[in-house]
Order: C-alpha cells, then structure tokens, then sequence
C-alpha cells in the first residue's frame, strides 16, 4: 500500500479534493523544487477566466491534484493483486507530477507567436532530464513511464492516454473553477474500476456508464469552456499582440519587456540549438503568466497605435466579437468587414491580420485511432468501448468536429 | 414577478437547493393538505435504496422542487418580456406541484400486481379535480395546464415534455442522493437558457450543450440508477410477492395485510367504477409505502413457503441475481436455471414463475415523437436539438435500448 | 495498512463520502445479517423529517458512514507510527459499525413510552453478544472496544467519547440530510489531525480550529435541528399517541397493530428477564419506523378520539404550536391554555396531558466531567481543550442550556 | 421587484453561486470601466495562496458576489413590505460592487511599505467620485449610502457593518477556495432573515443559530487562513521585500521596476496632495499583483544581497518559518536567533529587521463597540446578540484575541 513509508504529515490543502497528501520525500524535493513551484504562476486555462472569472487555477494544482489520482488509482490497482514495487508507483507518482513541467505560459498562444517551433513536450523531457541529473539519477523509473518505454505498459497509460489522470484532474478541476457543472465527471467511480489485462488498462464493465459519462463532459467541456467563442477571441488577441510585439522588436523598435521575455522576442529558437544552451532553460524557467501580462500592459501606451489598440482592449477585456460556426464564413462577408476595420481604424492591408482573425478549430471526443479506453467484462472478454456502448456511437464519437471562427472588433459590426 | 404577494415567510430546507419558498397562500393550503402530504410517505425511487442507501427522498420533496425550478422558470420568462397573469403563473406551480399526486407507493410495481389496470395519470385526475373541489373551483387554470388543453402551450411543456421541470428536478435530486454524480445536470443554465417562440418552449442556443448533457445524463442515469439489474431484481420480487400474496387473498387463505392494502386485494378496479367510487379514493389516499412493507414483513412468516420466502429475501436483501444483457437469454440456460429452482425449492412448474423473472426493459434518452426539444438561434431560426447538435445522433439518441433481463434466486447459479 | 486484504470488489455507494468499502469478510457478513439490515427501516432522526423533509436518512448509512471515518482514522493512526494488529482495527471497525445496534424505531420516543425502562445501550449489548455467538467468538476485541476494557484505550475513544466517529459522522451526515449548512465541519482535518499519546486519542495542536469549529457545530445543531421546536413538538405528540394506545390496549379497547409493536403493548419489560427471554430480541429485531407509522395511521379512525386525534395530527401533519423559551413558562398563562383545551376539544382533567406537553430540554456542547477532547502541541505538551482555546469558555460551553417547551393545539391559541 | 428593467441576459458564471446576473445598465458600465477590470488582477488573499493553492480569487469575483447578495437582501426586505426605489436599491447594488475599488495589490503589505500613509479608504473616495464624474452623477444615492450619509441607514449597513454583504461574500469565497469548510456558513439563511425596524437592520429570532455560526466561523478562519502563521510569514517577508526596494530606489541603486511601481517608490505621497493629483490615480488604477511579483521576480539576481535572498525566498516559496503564540517571545531567544541570522548571512545589526519579523497581531470575532448586530423578537423586541445568545458570551467574544508572532529564516533555527 502507498503511503506507508512517508513524510506522513505533509498535506496540501486543495478545494477539489479537501487534502492532498505529498507520498514521498523525493516528491517533496520536487514540489519544492523552483521548477515546479514555477507552475504556481502559470494559470491552467491561460485567459479562459475572462469568461469564467473563477478560472485562475494553476498547473501548480493540476499536477498535485493528477498525483492525488495517481495515488488512488495505484491503490485500487495493488487491491485487485496487481504487484507493484516501490520505485514503480514512485515513479508512476513523479511521471503525472511532472507531465505539464514543460508548459510555459498561455501555452497555445506563445507557441503560436513567439516560441516559434519548439513544443512543450521538448521542453518538458529537458527539464525532465535536469532533475534528474539533480536526483542523482533517481528519475529513471518515472522517466521510462512518462515517455512510454516502461513495460508496464499500463503505468504510462495512467499518464498519458484517452483515460488518463491528466485528464481526469483537468476535467474535474477546470469544471469546479469555471462551475460549469456540466464538466462534472465520476471520478471517483472511474478510478475504483480500473484494472489491467495483460499490461494495459482496462475499466470493469461496470463503470462503462462512468466512462461514457467522461468522454461526453470532455467534449462538452471543449466546447461550453476550453473553444468557447469568447476565449478563442482573447486567445487570438494574445497571440497576435505577442506577433506584433516580436515583430517591432525585431526592426529594432523600443519597447518595455520583462528579461525573460526579452529573450524570446532576441531569438530565433530551434529545438536542436536548445538542448545545449543552458541560457535557454534558465529564461524559459523564469518566464510565467506575469512576464506576460506586465509586457502587455505596459503596452497600452506604446506609440505604435495597433499594439496599443490590442493592449488596451485585452486588458480592459474589450475583447473581439467572434462567430463561431460549422460552415466557412462567406467571402464577401469577410472583404466588407476588411473594409470596415481598415477604414475605422485606418489601417493598411498587410496589417488587416491584427484585426481580423478567421481560422478553424477543432475537437474529437474520442480518437479511434490512439490508445483505445478498454472494457473488461466479467467473462473476461477486453472489448474496445464504442463496440460495446449504447451511447456512444464510434463514427460519431471519433470524428473530429471543426468548426470555423472569425473575431473582430465590435464596433466594426454591420 | 413571483413571490410578492406572498405568505412570504414559508420556506422549506431543501438539501438539494437550499430553500424552497412558498409563492402563495393557495399553494400552501394544497400542501397542508393531507392528499398532498401523503407523498411523504412515498419514496421517489421505491426500492432503489436496497442499492443506492441515500436514495430515501419522496415525491414529497420532488413536487416542491419541480414547483421550485418552475418558479425560475417563469421568472426568466417573465425577464425576457413574456407576460404571464399571477393566475397562469400560479395555474403552472400548482400544476407542477400536483404532477405525481395520483402515484402510489411503489407505482410500477403496484400497477404490475394488485392495482390492475388503473394508471396513475387517471388517479391523479381524478384527485386534482377533487382537490379543485375543496378549492372552489380555483385549479381551473392549473387543471387546463395539467391536461394540456390551456392556449399558452408552453406553460403545459413546462409541467410535461421531454424538458421539463418534472425531469430537471428528478435528475438532479435522484443524483444527489443516490451519489451517483453521472447525472448532475446544468440545471440552473438551462432555465436560464429559456424562452417561447410562438407559444411553444425554446432553449437558447447558447444552451445547447447544457441540453445535451441533459439528455445523455438522463440515459446514464436510467441505467446506471433506474433499470440497474438490482433494481430490477428488487423490484420484480417486489411484485411477484404482491401477486402471490393477491392469489393467496382471493384464495381465501388467512393474510395479514394492513386495511388499506387489504382493499386493493380484494377488488377488482376498473377505470370505469372508481370514478363515482369514494371508497377507492379514500382507500388510494390512505395507501402507502408503509403499508407494503409492513405487510410484507409479517409475511416473512407465513406458512405459505413461496410468499414467506420471498417476504424474507426482500427484507433483508438477499435479492436474487440479476443479470442484464442485449441479447436473449439461451433457452436452455433458462430451462436448466427452472430445474434447478424446481429441485433447491421444491416448487412446481407453475409456481416457478416467482422465483424466475425473465424479461425486457428498454428506454430511450430522447423521443423523436413526442414533444421535441427546439432550440433558438440568434438570427430568429428554431431547429430541433438532434437536427443542429454535433454530439447527439438523432437516430442514436431517440432509439430506444432494449436490455433482456432474467433473474433468479442466487444459490441456484451454476 | 487497512483494506489490503480484502473483498475489495464490495463498496456501497453513499452521498456523503462518495464510496465506502466494506474492508473485509466478517464486516461483510455482520452487514449482510438481518439484525443490521433492520437499521435500513430505522431513520436516524425520528420525527425531524417532518421539519426538515430530507433527513430520512437511516442508522444504516449512520453506521457505515461511522465505520467509513473510523478506517480513515485507523489509517492515519498507523502512519503516524501506531502498531495496530489486523485484529485490533477490525475490532474497531466492527464496534463502531455495530454501535447504535440497539436502537429501536423512535428510540427517544419509545423509550418514553412503550418500551419502558430498557435502554437501547441494554439491546445493544444482548445483541452484540449474540452475533459474536454467530461468528464463533471472533467479535471478541470489538466487544472489549465497545464495553471500554480494551487496554488501548484510544480505540475506545474513537468509538465513544466527545470526538469520537459517531459525531463526525453524525454531524456531517445530518448536515447533509437536513440542508443546514451550520452543521459542516471539517471531518476530514480533524481526522488527519488525531494522533495517540500514552493510549489516550489527541488532537494535533493545528487541528484546534477544527475542534471548536465541531464543537460549537453540535451546538448549532442541537438547537437548530436536533431540538428544533417543531421537532420537539412531533416527538412529544408521538410519545402521548403511543402512551394513550399503550393504556386503551392494556385496558383491553381493541386496537389495530402490528405484531411486533403489539408485542411491547402486551408487555411490562424489564432489564433482568429480557436477558434470558429470546422472545424479546425476536420481537425487537422485528420493530421499525414502519410498525409505528403504519399502525398510527389506522388509529387515525380510532373510537377513541383522543387517540385518532393525535394519529391524524401527527400522520397528516397538523403539529402542535410549541414554544421554547430560556425562563418557564408562567402559571396562568398554562391554565389558561389547559382551559381552552378543556373547553374546545371536550377533554377530562386528567387527559389535559395527552394535549399540553410542557417540560424543559437541555443540551450541553462539551462535557467537562466525561472523556476530555486533548490538545497535543508540538512541545509533547497535551492540554485539555478549553484550556487553550480563544474561542471556547470552558464555563460557558460546558454549561448546560436548558430550556422550556410547551406544546399545546394550535387552535387553541390565544 | 428587482432585476425586472433589466439587461437580462448578462449573466456572469460564478463557481460559489452558480450565476451572478448584472441588474441593470448603469452597473453593467461599471464592471466594464477598467478601475473595476483592474479588480480582476488583485487576489482577494494576496499571499496565502502560498499556503492555500486554490485561493488565487480576486477583489473581481468578491466585489461581484457581494453585489449578488446584496440584490438577494434587498428582494427580501421587499417581500417583508419595505418600501425602496429602483435609486436605492441600485444605489445599495453599486455601493457595494465599488466596496474595494480602492484596494491596490497586496494591500496591507503595501499600506505597511511603499503606498505609506494613504489609505484605501481615501483612494475608494476619490475613484468612487471619478466615477460619479463619468456616471453624469448618477451615483449620488451610492455615494451616500458607500459612505453612510444615506438617511435608510439599513442600506449602509448591508454595505459596510459587522453583518453586511461584504463579509458574507468573503467568508463563503474564502472558505470555497481555500477549501477550509471550517468557514462554511448559512448565508441564504442569514439574510432570508433580515428585517429592518426603525431603519436598522435587524434579524429575525429563527436566524439567531446562523448568526452564531457566522461570528465563529469567521474568527475561525481569521487563525486558520488570514492569520496563518505561514501567511504571516509571507506577508511580512513581502513588507521587507518592497521597504527594501524602496529604500535602495531612494538611494539610488538601479533596480528593475515596472512603471507604476516606479512612481511609488519615487514618490513621498500624502493624502492632501493626491485629491488633486491625476497623475496618482492614474498610476494607482495601473498597479496591480503583476507588477508586484513581476518586479520582485527580476529582483532575484539584484547584486542587493538582501534584496534578492528576500526576491528569492518568496518567488521559490523558501518561506520563512513563523512561530505564533498567547506570549511574548523571550528576549535571550531573540537575541540568540539575531546573532545566528548575523552570523549565517553576514548581516549587520541594522538591517536585521530584514530577517527577523516580530510584532504581534490582533483579532476579534465581534465588536461591541461598532454597529451591533441586533435580533427581532416575534414580540417585536430588539436585542442584540451577545446578550440573548446562549453560545456567545459577550466579554468572550468582543475581546481582541492578540498573538506574538516571530518569523526568521528556517536555517537558523536552533
């Protein structure tokens, strides 16, 4: 049993789950380490609280929280007799706690402007390998685990799959901050049904409704929360004011930035060269929601009038009208609304993509093509879940939905 | 607005919502009423606390609630410009509040055994027209709303369709104390989300995930809760007792039964008679949980072995095995289980359908049939919820889901 | 570590805490048996539904709710160092488990009626003894635990003393049932909290907070629900209803009731013969809610109109007007009411009592002079609570509250 | 009735309430100004996020759900028959959604450093008046009743007394993000039972039990999250922090800080000269926590020694360790943790205070010399609390609880 061994009075108070207990000395070492205590700053859901005012969690709580589940699950998986030892679940423990390590602030949209090409799953097996280079090497089990070369399969599954407690933290956390009661999933449930079938994961029979239940919350969470209209508008505003931002930079123009954001804009980074400069860690570890949010706020007086403008307007949370719907938007639709911006705001056409942002999003609820969510009948029987559910409907269920948005600024409305 | 001219200090604690206020004085004299008070004594999931222990809660408190969720309802009716008389307004909570007044206890398995062909819907009109009665005619409007024939079409949906309070309340309550969280539901987002469009109830479109995850939660919870195969097994023993009791009773064999219960085993009801009957009435008020049960447990020792058998598995819930599945069951699976019931209880042939249930439940989350579910887009456009959801397969959804069942005492299994 | 070797697959769904497992085989069986399973037909709080319409929770989900803390407890224990054998921890389960076993249906009411000088501490006891007998002498240790000649005398202690896990249960579970938030406390701290010291329980010193919080909790709830004035009322009312149906059967007027309610009625029970007398622990294993509401209400067409008066006050709800108050009542002002009585319900003088309850109702939130609730700071010093709390007066919340009630007709107010 | 003029549809998800509806236009302008936006870059709990993960909620969501409560008051006092205009009552709505509009980031810790002598008090004032300014002075009826000039004294109360809006709202927030149930309390009860007798707000008898809890649970939660001792610790290692900084910007040294704060450390502010000062507003409306942690987190590599180990220690969570307690701390012990601070860190004796915090803190649950809280009796007499509770005694409850607290790094302990 996990637990036993313990720097037992450790607990870390957390409103979803009352208390979370630190199993181990070692995940102590790593909670207290400034790499993770870095993911105290940075929000879980990015600008998403601008619609959800409650949404200000961190991955700091979201790692913690996937450990508290990791925890549990391992528990549940050593009372149906599965063996495993000490450093496994320790591993499997450290593996969770660490699989957002990588992220640096609003994630999506700094990867979609100025990290340029580099992928937080690079960063996060970097700065992976440093602690363990801390650890004196102690890291290798939850190493092995969390890039799926441990062979208990299962193990990584737990980590990193379709039924993961990634996911089941994020869904029940995000859900309780924004109160969007609709994400409310059988957490608790889902994990005393676990089991493992020949090194990999499976759910008992009986927690098929539970496991319905998720795949349809998340889906729903994507849309009611993580795609909603509003937060794609705050999410493209960010990523083109960063743009804008780096691009005056870049020509040299004056512009107040934090250090550690300073850099980013002076690079051109590339995951090759990054591994080997020391630099690259140090800044991107000290960058966080704040380097950000200050940036940008001061901002709103830069002479250049569309940094100013998007500034102004994020801050302020004037954000842009955006349409979100299953159909391309109407060409001409789009040209009269070039033309509207272009002439409110005088603005020349090579800059129209500041004002204007028209893309495509999109979302499967369940991908029939990656680790599959199994089910365990009594008789034995391992059955895929859409072959076995009566609700869930596998061509449906596993097909991307897309759907097409446009943002603008309100006043240029017809 | 509802609630201001009101005997405004009534309030009823509420676990699931807090308070529960009552709007007027009409309303909290049918409350005091002894017809209405009767549901206390009803539970709102009959048997299901043999499987889920919390699920105590009777159609007592889930009228209030449903009145509760309608008073909302109106009120965000009444925000967005409809206008509503006090008497329509108060027609539709008492409407709601009466909704079930004509269920007895453990109505399906009643109407399966001794109450014979008497659906509750009759009853239930048959006591709001007395109660209209008592009340001097005033339930005209409620009544009108109840039986669908009032103009307003939309107030009647809000009492019975496939969204209405009735359901909302249901769910929410039936999860809270079942614990199952599987069917929490945005309650409070889709009464925000309402609105009439040429008389007829619409959900705005910005509640159309809120809808969905009503709909599906609804299924999830009729399997996971309601046709849960222990709650089938407790169930059917439950009528197969009152049957064999009923044909013990009209065979002249001795019977403890309370006078209430007495009265339904020895007539034979009808539709037709009841009506010009007091007698019933005053028997059907009379009846309630208590009745079963207590009749039940002075039949555990009856000489009759069948009844005293089942009496004593049922009170101290040695349910049979059920087992639940989309398939027949195999002939000679069935056959082999009735020999070896023959041979363990020394039943003959035709007595071995009390110890032998074999069966089909089936249910369906969404009805294309009935009353649809209508959504309301921005531009004016109403579109029903299967035709414009990227989650629900309209003809997955409004299928209906068959499962055949059979079960049967445990220490026959082979 | 508890629940390892175990009928793991065993967990009983409870809205309160989610899950509770059954941690092993004898638990098991000692839930399964018909002594236990009578608990499900007993409420834990009586009448007080009839005020708050949720709390029909029952001694059932009371009892496993207990055990549920009390496994949490134990876990805490041994992490914290504690040797504990499998023996023990499933004695201490098995104590709290089984504690309230003795309680028949309305214990407090029953107590001052019809059952006459037995306490329901007495049943427990024959009753605990009586399933040892069935498990071959194995609840050796938990009846030593539940008597208090364990030597461990913590264990003791977590089943009955002033911070044991029957009010941690109780508290949060009538909280949850009645809807008053007043009553939450932090059960989950408080248990993380405990800690042993020369075998009596301690509490953490940063558990302080948590303590007064659950002591003045009680408090609250005492008065708010537990001796809630409506509630006094409808346990007086049925105390007097069962004490006039008591006298009529013992002066031979025929009167329906069930078996085993008749039984109580027939007799004059005390302590010394009901030991030898398997007939009395027959009859009261029989006894629940369901024996006294049913047989209430077929006396509510009682010839004796005291008697149907009070059946059809109580069943359809019609309670007495009940005031409480710090000083007694006045002299005048009670002849009075017993005058009005006289007059409008035609009642003798020596019947007065059967519609005017008046007496007083005390309460004390901690007890001074029984088990101490200790302080253990991190010095090694233990100190008894009030001493070092700001927030608690040792006089003031030792002392005990009394107050006076009188209940009379409503309709006889002045 | 309230919310009937209404911008209907803007409703604001809220995890505590489920939804905040925004009443009417002139207060929809409000939230959207930036002074109030910039609410939603201030923690409510500025530092004891560091000790509870979850309470990173801003002064936004409070201010919105007091104003929640307050519409909820106000419909009550309505349903009661107080007569109040659609002026006062949206007068009570924004003079407590602008209750905090004055509190800068960090409050307390920056009133104890940088901000000086300036109050939040003051600066609500003047943003208040500004606001009033561009509101074309419709705020005249808030303005009264924010600083209670307002002859319906009630309504200033509801804002600011020692039963308002304002503590009910933090108390229910506090406890739902920190996750301390201890804090949980009855507020939907506290004000169904708010009367109003001769202008003062009042509570009726039924809510005495509630008002109890509420006066416990707060001082609760004072020594359980506001006076934590590792909040303490953080905070004054924050105060220390910003007078370091400042004192090194005044004499000079280079220091990374962002422009508002810059101007505060350049500037020796005072009341009388900031009325009349836009360019004060003007910076203070752009401070928020970005700044303050951004700053702090660019001073970890300042060559001020002092200046980054403090920058350090509070960005990487090193917190300080803090002991609390009823007693002085005795002199030698003092004295012997200074020369251990000299030695380690090779400080001199002047800039100990940098290291070494000790004062003392004060508390009290209740205050009888403030505006009371007053119970109505159904006699219609008045009284005030502590003299008709049995729970609280007066002397008890209105003395200031005062702690010594001494915090110092964890490395010098002996």
């Amino acid at each position: 049993m996990i637990q036993s061994a313990v720097n037992s009075r450790k607990i870390i108070n957390d409103p979803v789950y009352g208390f979370i207990g630190i199993p181990n000395d070692q995940i102590f070492k790593l909670i207290e380490h400034p790499y993770f205590q870095r993911l105290r700053r940075i929000k879980q859901l990015g600008m998403t609280h601008l619609v959800y005012p409650g949404a200000l969690h961190t991955r700091f709580s979201h790692s913690l929280g996937a450990m508290h589940l990791m925890i549990q699950a391992l528990n549940v998986l050593e009372m149906k007799g599965k063996k495993l030892t000490e450093e496994e679940k320790s591993g499997a423990m450290v593996a969770i706690l660490l699989h957002d390590i990588g992220h640096g602030p609003y994630s999506h949209a700094l990867e979609n402007s100025i990290v340029g090409k580099i992928k937080h799953e690079e960063i996060s097996d970097i700065i992976f390998k440093q602690l363990n280079d801390i650890s004196e090497g102690n890291l290798g089990v939850a190493l092995a685990i969390f890039d799926h070369s441990y062979p208990k399969k299962f193990l990584s599954q737990l980590v990193a799959s379709q039924l993961d407690m990634d996911r089941l933290d994020y869904l029940t956390r995000d859900s309780f901050f924004t109160g969007v009661s609709e994400g409310v999933i059988g957490t608790e449930r889902i994990i005393k049904m676990l089991d493992v079938i020949k090194d990999n994961l499976v759910v008992e029979n009986k927690g098929i409704y539970s496991v319905e239940k998720f795949i349809i919350a998340r889906r729903i969470m994507y849309w009611q929360v993580y795609l909603h209209k509003t937060v794609i508008s705050a999410e493209n505003m960010l990523i083109n004011l960063l743009r804008r931002a780096s691009f005056l930079s870049k020509n040299g123009v004056p512009l107040f930035t934090t250090p550690a954001l300073q850099y980013f804009f002076s690079k051109s980074l590339a995951v090759d060269n990054i591994r080997d400069d020391p630099e690259f860690i140090n800044y991107f570890t000290h960058l966080d929601d704040y380097d950000v949010l200050t940036s940008i706020k001061n901002w709103m007086s830069h002479t250049d009038k569309i940094l100013s403008f998007l500034s102004k307007a994020l801050v302020n949370r004037q954000l842009f009208r955006c349409s979100l719907q299953a159909e391309p938007f109407d060409y001409f639709y789009i040209e009269n609304l070039k033309d509207r911006i272009s002439e409110n705001y005088g603005i020349d056409e090579k800059d129209l993509s500041y004002f204007l942002y028209h893309d495509t999003t999109s979302n499967y609820a369940y991908n029939l093509k990656a680790d599959k969510i199994n089910i365990l009948f009594k008789t034995g029987k391992v059955s895929e879940i859409t072959e076995v559910s009566d609700q869930l409907d596998a061509s449906m269920v596993s097909q991307a939905v897309t759907k097409h948005f446009i943002c603008y600024p309100k006043d240029v409305e017809n």
